[in-house]
Parts: C-alpha cells; sequence; structure tokens
C-alpha cells in the first residue's frame, strides 16, 4: 500500500480523490499495490464531506508522518506550493502536481532538490491537462533529438478562436460566451494575454533541451489584438488564426514564443477545436507526431496527476529523464531575430509592385483600403524596417506557421 | 552500460542500429547509462558494413553470452522471432519489438515468460510505429477505465483512401501509386484486407482489457469492398471513409473489429491523411485523447524501438503494467449482434417512405436508380433482415461512426 496526501481540496484535488477512489482496484492491479489517501489538505470546512476524517488544517501533519510517501500538491500559485513541494521534496517524500506556474518558475530548483534527495518530481498535469505529454517527451520520444514543438496550450483562447472561425463572433462576444461557460475566469487576462501558454511552452522547452529556459525570456503575445477581420483574412489565403506556444532549435539556439499564428488548413493543428488542446512534436527520428485531448477540467487533469502517482508507487528513486539543470537562458533567439513568415494588413499602400517586392510576397489582396499579403521568411526586425520605410499604417502583422 | 542485441538487419534493424549510434550521447543521458550494440544477428553478408564486426549468424552466440540484457527482435513473422523471444526471455534477458504478429499471436504467452523471469518484452513499436500509443495507455492512462480505442492503424489503406476521397483516384489507381511510392508490398493483401490492422487493434484491446482478445475472433473487413462512388456519396452526408480498427467496452464485452467506417468531418480522426496514423482512445476520467504520427518506416520505428530499449536500461524487473492474461476470448461480441448506424445504397428501391420507417432514416438521397441513406443504429442482423424482406440489390453498406 501507499500512502498520498492531496494538497488542495478545489477542482482538481476533489477530482484526485475521485479517480482513486473510484478506479481503485483497476488501479491497484496497474501499480501492483493500494493507493491510499490519507490525508486531504484544506483549510475549509468539508466536516460533512464522506471523507471528512482525512482532512487536516496543518501542512507539518503530513510533512511529519513518515508513511505518506507521495504528495499531490494541486494548490496552485508559486508561494505556498513552493514551500510545501520544497519541505515535501528535502522530507523525503515524492510530489506530483498540476502546479505550471511552480514548475515553469522554480522546476530546475524543485528537480535538483528531488535529485539530491533521490526521489520524483512529476508534473504530468501541469502542459496539456489530462493529454499524455510530459511523459512521452521525456520516455517514448528519448531516442529522439527534439527539433520542434508547436502546441495550441490554452482552452479558453482556443474555444475564442473557434468561435470567431466557425461562427463569426467577434473577439469581444466570444470571451463573454467563454465566460459564461465557465471556460473563463472573471479576470481572464492569464489566458487571453498568453501567460498560462507561456508558461507550458516553458515547461515543455526545458524539458526537451535538458536545460532551463527562463519564462521572463519568452516573448509573450496574446490574442487580444485579433480581429475577426483577421481571421476571415487568413481563411482567404487558406490559414486558421490558433495561439500557439512554439519553440524550435536553431543550431544551439532556442527559437521561443508564444503568439497568434495562422496555419495551414491542412495542417494537424487546424482541426483541433473548442476547448481541446494539441501539441505537435517533431524529433529527428519519428518526425511529426501529435498528442491531442482536453487541456484542462477537473478529472482529464486529476487523470494526470493520479498516472504520475501510479507511476512513483511502482519504482522508487530519481527519474534522471524527467531534468533540467540552471543554465542555458542565453541561448534564447531575440525574438525580432527570429525568422519566419508573417501575414501582414497595411492600410493605405496600393503600389502593389513593391509589396510584392519588399517582402517576398507572392499574393497581394487588395481589400477595402488595405493591401493584404504573407511575406517570405524573414526576421521581425527586417520586416520591422521595411515597413517603418513605407510609412503607412499596420492594421496587422500576425505570424506564418 | 547496457548491451544490446539487433536481431533482423532489415529496414527496422539498421533504423535502430542508426539511432542508437547517431543519438548515443543524449541517450545516455536520458538512460542514466551508454546503450552499446554488441551483436546484430543477420544471415546476410555485411562484410562491408562499418559494423561489420558486430554481425554474427547464430543466435546461440548472443543467447549465451551473459553480459547480453536487452534483445532488439526486429525479424518478423511468428516462428523464428517467436523461437528466438521464447528463448531469449526464458534465459533472463529483456526483448523489445516491432512485431505486431507475434505480439498479437503469442503476447499472452511471452508475456506470462516475461512474468515468471522477471524481465520485460516490450512492444512500443508493434502498434502505430513511432507514435506513442502502448507506453501512454498503460502508464499515461493508467488511472482511467479505458472505454473505447477506434483507430487509422494502416498507413498503406489511409493513403489509398486519402487519394479516393481528395484527387478521385479509383481504389485500382491508388492502389497502383501506393506500390510505386513504395507505400504498398508487391502482394498488399495483408493492409488492403485488413489483417496489419486487425493485429494492432488485438493488441491495443489485449492491454486496455487486461485479457487476451483471440486475433481470429475479430471481425475483419478491408478496403476492397469500396468504390469511388461510396466515398462521394459519403462526402454528400459530410462524412470522409477509413478504415478503422474499433474496440468498444459493452457491459462486461467488448466489441472489438475492423473494418471501413464513415467518420464525420469534423470528427478529430477525419483529417488524418496519406500514410499517418492516430488513435483515439477515451477514458472515464480523461475523456477523448488522441496520438498522430507516422505509423511505419525506417526512424519512426526504431524510435519506439529504441525508446523501449532505454526504458529497461533505466528500471529492472518485470512490469506489472504491461500485461494481459490468456482469458477472456468468450468477451467478444458477435459481430452481427454489435449495434451502430450504417451506410446503405440500394439498387431498384425508389419507395423512400418504407426506407425511412423500416431503417429510422432522417434523409434518403435518391442518386440515379439508388437509394442512399444513413440507417438508425440498429444491429447489423436486424439490418440484414430488414433489407433481405426488401429484396432489392444492396450496392454497399458500410459502418459509420
Amino acid at each position: 500500500m501507499v500512502n498520498v496526501a492531496i494538497l488542495g481540496f478545489g477542482v482538481v484535488g476533489s477530482g484526485v480523490y475521485e479517480v482513486i477512489t473510484k478506479n481503485n482496484e483497476i488501479i491497484k492491479q496497474r501499480a501492483g499495490k493500494k493507493i491510499n489517501v490519507k490525508y486531504i489538505l484544506d483549510i475549509r470546512d468539508f466536516s460533512n464531506h464522506e471523507a471528512a476524517n482525512l482532512f487536516v488544517k496543518d501542512f507539518d501533519t503530513i510533512l511529519n508522518d513518515d508513511s505518506v510517501e507521495i504528495i499531490a500538491e494541486v494548490i496552485g500559485g508559486a508561494t505556498f506550493a513552493y514551500e510545501c513541494t520544497k519541505k515535501a521534496l528535502l522530507k523525503g517524500k515524492n510530489v506530483v502536481t498540476s502546479n505550471k506556474e511552480l514548475v515553469a518558475k522554480y522546476g530546475h530548483e524543485l528537480l535538483q532538490i528531488a535529485k539530491e534527495n533521490n526521489v520524483k518530481y512529476y508534473f504530468e498535469a501541469s502542459v496539456g491537462g489530462g493529454i499524455p505529454i510530459i511523459r512521452p517527451l521525456k520516455t517514448c520520444l528519448s531516442a529522439n533529438q527534439i527539433c520542434e514543438i508547436c502546441g495550441i496550450l490554452n482552452g479558453t483562447t482556443n474555444y475564442i478562436l473557434s468561435q470567431m472561425i466557425n461562427n463569426d463572433k467577434t473577439l469581444e462576444e466570444a470571451l463573454k460566451e467563454a465566460q459564461e461557460k465557465g471556460y473563463a475566469e472573471r479576470d481572464p487576462s492569464a489566458d487571453i494575454e498568453g501567460h498560462d501558454a507561456s508558461r507550458k511552452i516553458c515547461i515543455l522547452s526545458s524539458l526537451a533541451y535538458g536545460k532551463r529556459v527562463d519564462s521572463d525570456k519568452i516573448y509573450t503575445e496574446g490574442i487580444t489584438k485579433l480581429s475577426l477581420e483577421d481571421v476571415k483574412l487568413a481563411s482567404k489565403f487558406g490559414y486558421v488564426i490558433k495561439l500557439l506556444g512554439h519553440c524550435k532549435k536553431v543550431g544551439d539556439m532556442l527559437d521561443v514564443e508564444v503568439s497568434p499564428a495562422l496555419v495551414p488548413k491542412h495542417h494537424p493543428l487546424a482541426p483541433v477545436e473548442d476547448v481541446f488542446n494539441a501539441i505537435l512534436v517533431n524529433g529527428d527520428a519519428v518526425d511529426d507526431t501529435m498528442f491531442y485531448g482536453r487541456g484542462a477540467g477537473k478529472l482529464p487533469t486529476a487523470s494526470a496527476v493520479v498516472a504520475d502517482v501510479i507511476d512513483i508507487a511502482k519504482s522508487d528513486g530519481f527519474d534522471p529523464s524527467l531534468m533540467w539543470t540552471d543554465e542555458g537562458s542565453d541561448k534564447i533567439i531575440d525574438h525580432l531575430d527570429s525568422k519566419k513568415k508573417f501575414f501582414i494588413r497595411l492600410e493605405g499602400v496600393k503600389d502593389v509592385q513593391t509589396i510584392k517586392s519588399n517582402f517576398d510576397a507572392v499574393d497581394v489582396l487588395n481589400e477595402k483600403n488595405e493591401c493584404v499579403f504573407i511575406t517570405g521568411i524573414m526576421s521581425e526586425k527586417d520586416i520591422n524596417d521595411k515597413l517603418t520605410a513605407l510609412n503607412s499604417k499596420i492594421v496587422s502583422k500576425i505570424k506564418v506557421i
């Protein structure tokens, strides 16, 4: 039998309890031993809950009980959760979490502590909710050099964009609807400004390259500047707009960013709609492989947390394949130097020939008072210089993959 | 250091050697130790190969060398490969393979021998080529009861169907093209008759339910009866036709089959084209999750074989989560009793009202001399009885998901 303590009994915490309880028999079979929830830490009153006797309000009760081998930290945030995780690892307890903020910010440090104390720090649920992605990256694709990771990592923004693309909703209308359906928070900034996706690509790129990618250094642009007109014009060129977390190896440097991007309609990420997430990974042996599913939600996220618990129950010790070191933050390419194609809308320019030759553009659409085109591959810095020289109003400038 | 022997130096075997050699440093880091190819078994002459000194012609050389811990069996077939695998496991050596025929036929027996000898028998590459699917099923989704698995498991037939759907090719034209491109064998029957997909859904369903699914009991129908007209009419109803391996839990019984199926155009499997494979897994906690990538090919398949090698290098002993027992073959539903919708084309019936009421059909198309419609959910036996009573010619009858 393995004793587990759940820290935090919110949406994910109650899901973890539910999955362990409901699927106890099948979990026992797969783990080779029974998984037992011994404590639940929450300061709120759960005296009427079926598991009322498991609730404690003091973390030390859990920390000082040597029979607790695994802690599921589902508190969120990077303060109290950080303290609890550090103390638990130092005490020789394994920790699993869905806390992307904590892993993105302190992953390198917490993994190092786990290594020194010969325990595991697992966080499958921190990226892509229920979608298996951390374990496939570290294990299933372990024979590969990872060349590129490109993913729809935030369900809220993908829902909003799907509504704009399929139902002609404006961003404001779609956001309001997402809030009404519970897909977006009352303060939606972490989602629509791209910070949530940024933490997730930070974790994936750190794992893929074994070196810490500093989340503060990731260029992050949300969907707030996108208009319905952008979505419609992108469609005329054969693209849909998605918010992508993107990481690419360029020599020994990394090109990492979060931004809206035009995705060709035949690309595997294009048909990923509503709150679903998908992550495309390109490895030098496996080529393209994609992982798709629910990126959030009580039971999908709990599914990933409990999978980590089961995996730890099966084997002792630190896992060397899930590790990154505190170096390499100088290896991030400045996003202005990163080379790619752009979709551009300019107001007040009518000289199509200049556009074509300056920007290596094949087709130029004349829409109302605008020139709309897709550039050749060039750095954003070059593009900005050329746009400044044209002295026209830039309506939109969006990356194209 | 861990010593590996590769059995068979064909396409996959040479890929395994290439990946281990090329990515040796990164593999060492992830495995925690160096992976060394000590022997390659092949009866052909490779005296001019860079690794000529590794080649042996007698399996006993490998079997009797106690320093060989892992054997990569990439011979194929279920005779010599079976003998080698059995001997190796009995000798306490771990075995990894891409051999779907062997795993589908003797998996229960070989896993039992692995268990008794406390070693691993891994076969990530046997389904979906480079796509991580076996390990996600056994580990990442281990907190779930698996409700359904539905996959495009054969690249050759998916290429042929994509050509029919997108480029109006006939089945014969598309098959010829696939053969010219090397996607189909000169004798294409294992692919186009569905046997390859059948072995793969046999392995996935055995793993998901922990009990042997007898490959001979899986109803298997290939794509040979499909016409371009079927593809076009399916499109009018909003569907694409795919060859699916499908396994569904119905009470304590399993509904397993391989057959062409109409897939709604907005379904995640619909945009999976050409030689790509994708497997949709539905679990009670995670809901829908999908795995996509190259289902065959030298390096993608080698990627999966080498991932198994690395995983074994990291931990000793039998893996209880990858196991099925030799029971349960009586739990397969007769495919005539399995309930689903069907797409039907009938010649010589013009009474639309009879069709609608008999088959619970909403829309009935009158095309040339035909009635074309999609039935409500009913057993194939019921449908067959009703069709017999109508006394008209059945042009097509294809499952709808």
